[in-house]
């Protein structure tokens, strides 16, 4: 089958072996595929990844329990083992053994076909459409931050960064009832984030200093995680979205002398995704850059990564 | 009266003038006190300091309210203004036109006499002796992480650094019904642990990766708080008490990708920490290395940044 994949900074597109399919999995054909920050990270050499990636999909079951034969779904993307200590804790995202769809040891998405447990499966609702969902997994990590930190609703969030993921949790936020700003350098993203009634700033000169509880930083750079530091009140948090490459000096003083507290945040839970995607909480349509067919995908990858480019998708 | 002086690295014993007593404040006759490693800190630049420096003191209160005069006092370093917004939340400690006794544009306790808002000042129990009370400010320290995270009790908690924080810590924790095991360089220092029933561990080559919910880092250097973030389990917490001055590089993927915590944490309520040594839930006497006049203030701040040493008091 054809399948797209990474090696030393070169993006090919193959003939590779489907894979076998142990008991408990399913095979899946991709219908969509979203190109994530992540999988430009693991082009520059993240994890020394070379292989299939893509964790970002919507696809049709055709191989697995009937049950599950001929339904769209989209998956969680950790693999767990179901028998460490924290599969036992019900943290299969944090499995020891664990292997991830597209980023570790378990080939991904950009495929005519990929494989996953069935349990990783969620069906996607009618509601739905099969790129929408592609946004299930983003929205689902912005989503974790509600399960890590307490938001009051009315309570104000910063944001900082209006990239794709930057705007997935403003609107995430918003929806569960924070009062919203997020600060960016694109007007045009910021713009998007607009029209769904969120308070944008353009992020030039000088930042309002400590006077946030919350801040989100989703720059995926060092200067945003001083910045969001910058930001936020005494006792107050600092939600760690972005993966950054390599270390990031930061001055711990002020944060031990304000006791701020910094919270890494990584996947989340899909369930609240899809319930916000299939009530139009959270709208996605906009967020589409292009789609290009998966033969394409050195093309694709090449506009994503290209500056101020929103979600580029792949499709059959 | 004389009070010891920091200036550009130097210590020095002058004569300065008292303080003026504004309403509501009490005088207050140091009767002992101790140096911090924060003041150590202060000698090199840290706040860019010069001044009368100290803050962990007792003393006996020589003019200011009745009710107060001759009692033996401990107080609460943070001067608040009483009416900003964190004060208004009953968060004095983090006031944004707080002084600091001995670090921040309030003269400390290296000084035959200091002043305090009377709101401050906590009596001293009978039970407890002077040498004993010093203590308080830093046990109070210690206590603030019991406030800021939940900590069941048999819980296993690492704390990594033997110094003067990190063995009171480890003894609050320890009171606190914690499996607390203490990772420090020096033997001498484990020992003092290891006599209130701690376990100890010597730090040499590699210790263990991700096997502590809890990680307290009192280490004071930018390599332990590396360590910390590498012994705490995904989804753990790792509560920074250290001061280090400069900016400190961090490989934040890991962090985020395990969604680890860092709690930032400074100063606490003293009413735990009285009671603690009014209850010998935590114990002090062997932690003291040596006392000096106050007039030897140079010699006692040699003698406290000599490698291995514990807390050196200045006494009348």
């Amino acid at each position: 089958m054809r399948a797209v994949y990474l090696e030393q900074g070169i993006v090919s597109v193959r003939d590779i072996m489907p894979q076998a399919l142990p008991p408990g999995f399913a095979r899946i054909r991709m219908l969509a595929a979203g190109i994530c920050n992540t999988d430009l990270e693991l082009l520059r050499g993240y994890y020394k990844f070379h292989g299939v990636p893509g964790h970002e999909f919507c696809g049709e079951v055709v191989e697995g329990p009937t049950e599950w034969l001929g339904r769209r779904v989209v998956g969680e993307i950790n693999l767990s083992c179901g028998r460490c200590e924290f599969c036992a804790q019900s943290m299969g995202r944090h499995c020891v053994r664990r292997t991830v769809l597209g980023i570790v040891s378990h080939p991904g998405a950009f495929a005519e076909t990929l494989t996953l447990p069935v349990e990783n499966l969620r069906g996607v609702p009618n509601q739905v459409t099969t790129e929408q969902a592609v946004f299930t997994e983003p929205i689902a990590a912005a989503c974790e931050i509600l399960d890590q930190v307490v938001i009051e609703k009315r309570e104000q969030v910063a944001i900082l960064g209006d990239g794709k993921l930057g705007l997935l949790i403003a609107k995430v936020l918003h929806a569960h009832g924070a009062q919203v700003s997020i600060f960016g350098r694109h007007t045009t993203k910021l713009a998007l984030a607009a029209q769904s009634g969120i308070a944008t700033v353009l992020a030039e000169g000088d930042l309002p200093r400590a006077c946030y509880r919350i801040v989100v930083d989703a720059t995926g750079s060092a200067s945003g995680l001083r910045q969001a530091v910058a930001m936020t009140k005494p006792r107050g948090v600092v939600v760690m979205k972005s993966t950054v490459n390599g270390e990031t000096p930061i001055d711990f003083a002020p944060i031990i002398v304000n006791e701020i507290t910094l919270v890494g945040s990584r996947c989340g839970r899909f369930e609240p995704a899809l319930e916000l995607l299939r009530t139009g909480q959270v709208t996605v349509d906009h967020m589409i850059d292009s789609r290009f067919k998966l033969e394409d995908a050195p093309q694709a990858f090449a506009r994503a990564a290209a500056p101020g480019v929103l979600k580029v998708l792949l499709t059959r």
